[in-house]
């Protein structure tokens, strides 16, 4: 008994390691074949030249982490008690050239980055005030600007039906109708607030801060790829700061130069004249892109692409430009006071993106796994063929069908001799 | 020899043009063809409807990369000299009202948006003041506050012994016991610090602003699909400057205006009306969500759809709410000084997200592959319905083995007579 | 008629639920069976294993989106009118600890949160200054610094050449030549600037910030798996107030508590005794992330870790450290002043990421989908190894070709008494 009880359970171990094969025809038509063999090529073209090798199906991708820090250089002008030389002509062909040009021989006020960067310290981005309206208040009443809405009375029941929830205003109408201190011969209702409030006349051009294009800004990016634990730099190890205080970047002379001029940022990414200095007086947004595509498998270096790119649109009718208020605060005789400035410029966004990738087996095993199931194509479409694109596809269907047995070498013999249906 | 040779080398060629089909036998059984056919179809259903259409497994997909202006407008309001009236009541259904209501006739300063909004310029990010508690300060000594641990002394040998890194405190003990002067009759160490220390009354609410609910928010949204090259903006064609003055957004009435109230935000992001208000009181965080869910096929139009939600928790017991605090430096006939603000407030958080589509033959093509496999599921089950739950399993297994040849047609002629197995 | 045209109707109705299964052959070979089976395992476990169970092939995932408010405690001090002690040596062993020494007897200047964090308020990051060099200037002509490129003069024909364009200048030179104030017996050019110009010592070291390594950052993550509609927050039900107040973290003794030590960061970021205090003097970026890994099957609690990396480089010629330039802006007799601050410091980044997953029917079909592929690697696998690797390989083939039937169970027999090919 245990004898056959051992036997027995040989048997069944052993029926475990029988592998049951799927039978196969052969079918020597060429049309079919071919059909076969060039579905079964482009798939692996496709899977092998694509997915593989272009795709990288036999790597890990790991997405970059990354921290920017920035440094801008360079020396602004404001004229002092200066105004725009009224004859200049918006159709003179270098009319922006002349509004930013520097008259050395006038007064005028500095500028340096403690005092155009706001705020001073900001991660991934970076403000450059490029003009401002400058008003020194205190609080009390005054008259408010004749461009709100509304904001004009003949007599003071036209303020006192305001209501105080008038958010476009400066301030809150006291009730009263007093003459405009700017627009003589006109009645505005008289506000509390801080004042005097800001006026903004039409030719905001009188605190255009000159050099700007002339400006640098240093940028350091130190990128991780924390799945790979490989860290990367922009400050290469061939850069000095002897090379840094001198370089200028430059996408095809000096493309690993972390030192960028506006100029050059801006041109890049606004090509318009024209554009590129009404981003200057009324603000814009720029993108900084750096693209970190590294691949850690054949001890490639692993190098920057940089990108420049304007963000906001050109449409200058809807809400276009760039720009925000702030306020510096003090005292004087005891009272507070504040210098409130619209501050217009350019906002430089550094957007840091970029793919590492690196050998591993699970990604190959699932490029390899989804090509397999791809390369089954190749079968429906011969399959197809075979049954229904041939003169013999009723014998195919027969030998398919396993009904055709001893016919079968005959079978093949036919379909080569009907090589006229290739 | 050479005819022989060219003949061989044909014959190989001829050779890989051969292509052989897996043979196969018809089993009828309606049991085994109807599970064949309804996983199929389950199959087919959830690969074209779910993985295609629904999912539109035919679209490469790129997300969005975005910028996000924000310009606040509404005057804040905080009584002078003025503290809550103390007969209101906890309990009063209107008590939140009635704390944050305007008296016209109290005197009062004003706040506008370069004094409530800290700092003035964020990127994605915005902070609106709502409370605050605020210091005049010198370097100097003075007493430590009653309610710091540890601060309340009987002698002066308490104080010698605590050392210098206490870091809830608000300053360095010098070593002295002086009366408190806010307290009266209870010592507290002297410190060095600046003097005099912020004193945080139970009731933190004499600096409420007021009409806070009443802001509006403009969001100037930018997004772009590099993939596509497709630039999008909240600010739609249609939206003109005048209508941005007048709009207000609302889900359903406005939905495309940019132009959002405080008060609109914050009942949709925290419904419950008392825990609204202590989000003005003691800060919160709400985020914005901005979703573009473009479709670049059928030049649909591409349009953001808004979301509010509030982010920080609302147990109020551990560490709830939202502060900071920021100093204004001045200086006063030489000396300097401080005034030093604990801001509570609102932080938004404008979170862009989104994701836009095209047609593209790569992820059809894996859409298909991944398809196809999938698809290979029904064989299984009909081969495992067939072997298992019908009569004639030992039959069918015969069938599919090949031992079974002349009686095929026999077999299958018996399977559709057997329909009680159906 | 129409009973047949029914019973025609019938029949192709009938016709679409057969099934048509694949043929096979029982191949008993134990090389192939082994061989087979050995895959099929493999496969098995790698799929079930490793894709199913530790990669979560069942869970759909959602990355988590986050809020993060900081809130920095502790006191600095800097000496006034103190110059480090000149007989202090690099080589000495605590060079550093008494570089950074308290000395009580000293007068000092203390900063709280309001001093040294800048901006008050980020989102996702904060900045605490730890050494600064200290400037109070108004507008007016100096003379420029002597290490400036170019700044020594012979004559003032060296400084008229120079044109105004001298991005890393304090300001635009006058044309004269004068003499230095702070290294006599050299000339310098005279420039326009902020007055008098900074002046960066060798050893930036007077104004190091005493105490920063006994601040305590304590950080509040709220976190969102907006697809699960999951929140939570890094301080867990059972911490309180009284909690907060007494726990620092440490990755062993206090995994939970939100209150991180500067020291117990740096360490963790540098180990390197030198370097971290030079990150103190110069300057340094470390990230603190935050990772949630939640898993909402089970009912497990989410729980999160932290950990700490340095971010920039410890190559400390080129481009080390991280600063930046500040003012604050004052009136004093109706002149405006302003107090540069070039302020060193820890920018600590809070890298906050996480997945959290849940049973999801649509990912678990793609897994099995994509497995059911991978798994015809075994039919590959083994129909190989019958057909190249084995003694009676052309039999196979004879029996795959389904040319042998009579022989078939001869085949096997004969199959299993060559066990000898085992």
């Amino acid at each position: 008994m245990n004898v056959h009880k051992f036997e027995r359970l040989k048997n069944s171990f052993l029926s475990f390691f029988v592998y049951s094969t799927v039978r196969s025809a052969t079918i020597k038509s060429h049309r079919v074949g071919i059909a076969y063999r060039l579905a079964q090529i482009i798939l692996l073209v496709y899977i092998i030249g694509w997915e593989l090798i272009l795709k990288k199906g036999y790597q890990a991708f790991d997405s970059v982490s990354s921290s920017v820090t920035t440094k801008v250089k360079g020396q602004g002008f404001v004229p002092i008690n200066a105004t725009i030389n009224s004859s200049l002509n918006k159709n003179d062909p270098f009319y922006y050239e002349k509004l930013f040009e520097i008259d050395e021989k006038k007064d005028f006020r500095l500028l340096d980055t403690a005092d155009y960067i706001i705020p001073p310290n900001e991660y991934n981005s970076i403000f450059i005030m490029s003009n401002f309206i400058e008003t020194t208040q205190t609080q009390g009443v005054c008259d408010e600007e004749v461009s709100k809405p509304k904001a004009k009375c003949y007599n003071e029941s036209d303020c006192l039906s305001l209501g105080i929830n008038l958010n476009s205003w400066n301030g809150i109408p006291t009730g009263k109708c007093v003459n405009s201190s700017t627009t003589p011969g006109v009645s505005v209702c008289e506000i509390r607030a801080w004042c005097p409030v800001e006026h903004e006349s039409e030719r905001n051009e009188d605190h255009l801060i000159r050099n700007v294009l002339n400006y640098t800004i240093f940028i350091k990016n130190d990128v991780e790829f924390k799945k790979f634990k490989k860290k990367e730099r922009n400050i290469l190890p061939f850069i000095t700061n002897q090379y840094i205080s001198k370089c200028k970047y430059h996408n095809i002379n000096d493309p690993y130069c972390p030192v960028f001029q506006v100029d050059y940022i801006l041109s890049m990414a606004e090509p318009d004249k024209k554009q590129k200095y009404q981003m200057l007086i009324k603000g814009g947004v720029v993108v900084i892109d750096i693209i970190w595509e590294c691949d850690f498998d054949f001890n490639k270096q692993c190098l920057p692409k940089f990108g420049f790119r304007r963000f906001d649109t050109k449409e200058t009718n809807t809400a276009s430009g760039f720009n925000f208020r702030f306020a510096n605060k003090f005292r004087m005789y005891d009272k507070e006071y504040r210098t409130l400035f619209k501050a217009y410029g350019l906002r430089f966004i550094i957007n840091v993106s970029g793919i590492g990738g690196k050998f591993s087996i699970v990604p190959l095993m699932m490029t390899i796994g989804a090509g397999l199931g791809l390369m089954s194509i190749s079968v429906i479409i011969a399959d197809c063929v075979m049954l229904h694109c041939t003169k013999n596809k009723t014998l195919y269907q027969k030998i398919k069908e396993g009904e055709v047995k001893k016919d079968l070498l005959a079978a093949t013999t036919t379909s080569s001799m009907l090589n006229n249906e290739f």
